[in-house]
């Protein structure tokens, strides 16, 4: 490689929570850190609206993506370095898709990839491969370089090992947000022995693997990956609030279709509607801006827009009540909704079924959607074996799909009987049944 | 109090990474929390911009504030109740201006108000007095009570050791924010023994003071709380982008003043432009509204506007060199300001010095400006004596003040040699001299 | 109570890494700190040989049991004072009995337990019971108070919520333990969140129940507890020290029986050898008294007990492999002991068969033996559920007892050519194999 | 450096609380803890009596030795290698050096050394250069190996830039001591960010220097230093045991003198008594065997050695009360020794005047007594510069002598009026006064 500038004089260094240093030596890194698009990522919250049920839960996807380079960094330069199966020309190719893996985000990714139809993975390729300051830094190592660490990303790059750095059950993308969302939510259950699990991980031809003698350290990972996804990601109240994010954005794009005169022009909406967004558009996207929105909406006159940003804006969220979709339940739903729309609420907008679903850990299943990298442990032997046939733990959870359904409504609408009293009632008996 | 609903039925709490647990017991309490002005400290940092130095300090004033109310909670609850001289009948007024006393902050509050000449403490006062959701819930303890809540604030209220207790030298303000920045940023130098202080701290007429034999534990905080200001409030990088901000405030102000056509409008600065901010409007503006016009205005035509926001979205910050304000000095900069103008770089907006200015702790000297109650220890034979008179480490740096000036600018102006090289070359000499 | 001296005028603290401080405000706790049998706990190591293997475990039961204690006033104080099902008048009598809970330990418990065939619960009873100065203090508080705490630390007083609180599989012992022991190892597996647990306890009649909305707690808290029994209270090596240690016992009771002129006579040891300790003799016993005759005995004459001791004194233990108790397995390990027997190694000392074996959770199995209370699950409607019928995670580690059989060796001595060559080739061959 | 076994096929590491993991490659390492000689640092505590104040404060000197290990290895392995100034073929010396710097100390050293007239770096030189395990394992390096590390050790070694390393004001041991005794004893005031002074610290011909941009850690480590020897090595409990502790020794050399008949003879402190101790003596003495003797000796016909390990051993300490050497307090306790004398009470035994004194850093003063190596900071025009020159806070403490004296004696005796009524009243009157 020969970056102009190469190595830095004097190693940088980023003060970090989590990993107390973020250590940068190489120019490419530090000038991929400068650009408008990674700078960009400071705007874009972590976990989306979740600071508004764990306060703490306000850092970017800035931190993190800082956090997963410096975990591979220290893979390669501490653990891998000098091993056999490791080649170490490809340093530079897995810090660079460590830093951008995560470079496409959007703001509050997961209402809006669901509302507009997105995948960040695109933005994250065009980022790297269209005309932007990121790739034109990428360029600067060799002009196939950016398509070497979109593809890394993509996980199409023909060397595996370096593809599973990134991407797999146990990668340095999941340890560093277990640990980071652990740390600014202030919960323990994110908590796990990183250090111990770096100093097993051993490079195999096509994929990382985790010595024997980690297995425990590995087994309390998974466990704490199940944790946070069931009390911190999936947290009902989080939910609710991505409920009023989607219907918000629901609600906007119809008055828009509907020719509804807007106070606030949704102008950086407009290709989010049409489902034509370019890359230009997209880069102005991000919290800040759609915030403002939000706000200035809030004194729009259509006023089930109006209604859901206030909502939004000052944490007056939907409440919920457990669901399962039964065929009684599915009744009462049916029931529900002409209730609602007898009380004048719309239920379109007003009451909304959402699940949650995890898999915690997945044993191979070659061929089915959504396969899954397993996590192989070398045996002193020398021998691979898939991690669920040797941890009791994991074997108990594996490849056991978890779902929850939660029914949201408003119930300050609900318990406000000046207007349609009896009905009213009848929806409260219903719920609370 | 008659606080309708009185105490929760079960406690409440907020998983804080500060303090563990944030406990609400009380509805009035509750019902703040929920308020619309109180909402909106979560769109308004901490630490301003210090999040482009530290990556961590994203944190909001949302959560230093529930901390401020947790440590004046736990202070009463598990040590002055039940002792001589603590009235506990003052407990609920405590929490609520523990808890409101940063209410009337706005964005970037440091440069907003040296910019616009505002003052964030009359804002407090005017929400709590006016016409508020914060007021109705406070109205709804007593209509004396937003009064008392505003007096706590301001230090006006007669009970003195109230007012000690939410602004001293040693407050819960302090406290909390020493220990959450220290833990966002993830730098050490915050950390002190706050369990230990809470313990030795009691209530006097006056004022809180401290048991003699927590000295040491306050000496760590007066050593924290000087680091802090150091290593992080006065942070070189941090005020180079306190700089920008300034100087986007005064273009965008020079520039509407003068008639400028601009594309994105200045809405939500006209008031501040003209100097007659009302409430509603300031409770309009937050980070995410200054931030978006920022981004609009990178593509504004004025040049100067333009550069300077697009500086501060994407972090391309001004360089600085020490600046000590001596005759030499002094000539230096009039040379350069000179120089600059030659080289078509506005040294209004280009050529800046900054200082910053920290007392780490005072004695006690009534009458003069800036005075500031100090610290008192409670002898084992009853007696309060000043805290400098008994340590030598705080004695040390008592009453000293440190000033640091900077002197920042345009480093990629400079050193672009394509146009204006003999004169940019001068330039850097003097800078580098 | 009546005790004299009732509340300290001041509250004591201790300083503790695990909760922080430890408070006492009962005259009566206090007091039962300063007797000689509670300090003796200082010379008994929490963790026996571990140290041996993690070099931070060298706390002492001292610390273990001030944690108890502080955890059960906490619950008491901050959580079931004032709730139904808990009768207050009980507080203290839970604080001593959490305080002694493990005050008939003696030094290395594990072996000397076993070799001896005690039981450190009747030395508990025989302390609180007997003249001692523990029993002195609890007398104060009324003449059945001794023997109400030794009812509840034998589990058979009355009312069964006490006994819970003490003991159960999920008691402020075992919280205790394993945040301590992981503190001290620096492992992360024994962290779980017990300010969550402790504020989700609820008093029923006849045990501490576990509001539901805590069951993730729970679950972090079981995983812990297995994790540490694998990774640390397991671990090969301790288990190689206690090996050593049983054998030493063994040894020292063996040469004193044929009548073996001893060098340093085993004074201390004469009523464990005879198999009628009584408690004097038992309370002179700690770690110090052991570790000085271990220490002598390197000089004795006869060649085991003093190569056994040398190798605990300067840890060179024995090395281990795999062994399970397969009739293939049996058969080798005749066939090794009679190897030993021809290369001049006593296979009685040398070669050790250990095991270990942990339930990591259990439902309720009434009659059964061993049989241990269920942890229950107090769900929104006040009905009482299993924890295992609950979590997924749980139900899958539920009642499944794990072993792990090792078998132990001196290296040094196989690997030793210059005697018996052939023979220790073939031993090593069957070992390898 | 050749030898045998070199670098371990595998990296050992130690789970260590403070570093998290110690980490050996070089078999030279290994080997060297593994002798009996380093063992025996388990049985010896870092803090002497501190436990009997701080209860966590249970650590050996074997934790702290590894620790010191640990930080030379990362400053070299990390820092220095590559680096100007820096001779790399003295890594294994340092290392070996930084192991093994107190490898002389004694039991309960502190009090040992002033009643006996010992110095443990006698020692720690007599164990590397004579006939021992460590010196067998360090000739294997070369003849002349043992000698270099002695030297190291006493700082004769011609390297001085070596020496820095591991003795100086900012060296290696005070670095591990302060995190290490303050993780244990679970004081927050050790802590400082060890990982920043790491990363600046730069040889020199001479010694090891700070870049001046870390001056801040550097400043927040030497109060940290100030802060320890204030609240916890100081500390006035910790020092009535160690009273007690010299005294015990007092009374038995005297009784031994005078020809007493010791039920439990002084078998290991004859050599001690003598003055005369050789190194094979030395050795045998750790602190299960002096404990053991205090136990023993409770039972002593003779009241003061049996009063003395009574309370040594269950901690009932001696009170103090503050004792400043003025002519005046020099009057009283001439008057309090003779009242002792007439109530009976020993004042050589239970009278004692004891002063504690710290110099918390220190300038250079060339030839003085005790002179000490300053702290230098490398400018960024490469100059040196003194540390308390450029720090304010140091500057203030710098060269400053803080010394503190308390008066001790056995409260439990003076309250005892069943006695000597008149007199213990009088001499409460004087120590109250």
């Amino acid at each position: 490689m020969a970056y102009p500038g190469g190595q830095l004089s004097e190693e940088k260094v980023f003060k970090d929570p989590v990993h107390r240093y973020i250590h940068v030596r190489d120019k490419v890194i530090w000038d991929l850190i400068g650009t408008k698009e990674f700078q960009r990522l400071r705007r874009i919250k972590q976990l989306g609206t979740t600071y508004l049920t764990f306060h703490g839960a306000e850092h970017s996807r800035f931190n993190h993506s800082l956090g997963v380079y410096e975990i591979i960094r220290r893979i390669i330069d501490d653990v891998f370095v000098g091993r056999e199966h490791w080649d170490h020309s490809e340093r530079l190719l897995c810090l660079c898709a460590a830093l951008l893996h995560d470079l496409g985000h959007g703001p509050f990714s997961h209402s809006f990839e669901k509302v507009f139809r997105l995948d960040h993975e695109d933005f994250t390729q065009a980022i790297i491969l269209g005309d932007t300051e990121v790739n034109k830094v990428l360029r600067r190592v060799s002009a196939d370089f950016p398509k070497k660490v979109a593809e890394v990303i993509a996980k199409t790059y023909p060397n595996k090992l370096v593809v599973s750095l990134i991407s797999s059950q146990i990668d340095a993308d999941r340890m560093d947000y277990l640990l980071r969302d652990a740390y600014y939510t202030g919960v323990s259950y994110g908590n796990f022995d990183m250090e111990r699990i770096l100093r097993v991980m051993r490079p195999r031809e096509d994929q990382v693997v985790i010595k024997r003698s980690g297995m425990h350290a590995v087994e309390d990972y998974i466990m704490s990956r199940y944790q946070m996804y069931w009390q911190v990601y999936f947290h009902p109240v989080t939910r609710s609030a991505e409920v009023i994010l989607t219907k918000i954005l629901h609600r906007a794009k119809k008055l828009y279709e509907d020719g509804y005169n807007f106070q606030t022009k949704p102008v950086h909406f407009y290709s989010l509607f049409a489902g034509n967004v370019d890359l230009q558009d997209y880069l102005k996207l991000d919290e800040a801006v759609i915030l403002f929105y939000f706000q200035q909406w809030q004194d729009e006159r259509d006023e089930i827009l109006s209604d859901l940003c206030r909502r939004f804006v000052n944490r007056h969220l939907f409440k919920y009540v457990e669901f399962n979709p039964t065929n009684e339940q599915m009744t009462k739903l049916i029931e529900l909704t002409s209730l609602f729309k007898k009380a004048d609420i719309d239920p379109e907008y007003y009451l909304v079924v959402d699940s949650s679903s995890d898999l915690p850990y997945d044993f191979y299943r070659p061929g089915e959607e959504g396969e899954r990298l397993p996590i192989y442990l070398l045996m002193p032997n020398g021998e691979l074996r898939e991690l669920s046939r040797e941890s009791v733990l994991v074997d108990a959870i594996s490849g056991k799909r978890r779902t929850d359904h939660k029914l949201y409504f408003p119930a300050d609408f609900i318990y406000d009987f000046s207007t349609k009293r009896t009905t009213k009632k009848k929806i409260i008996e219903i719920l609370e049944g």
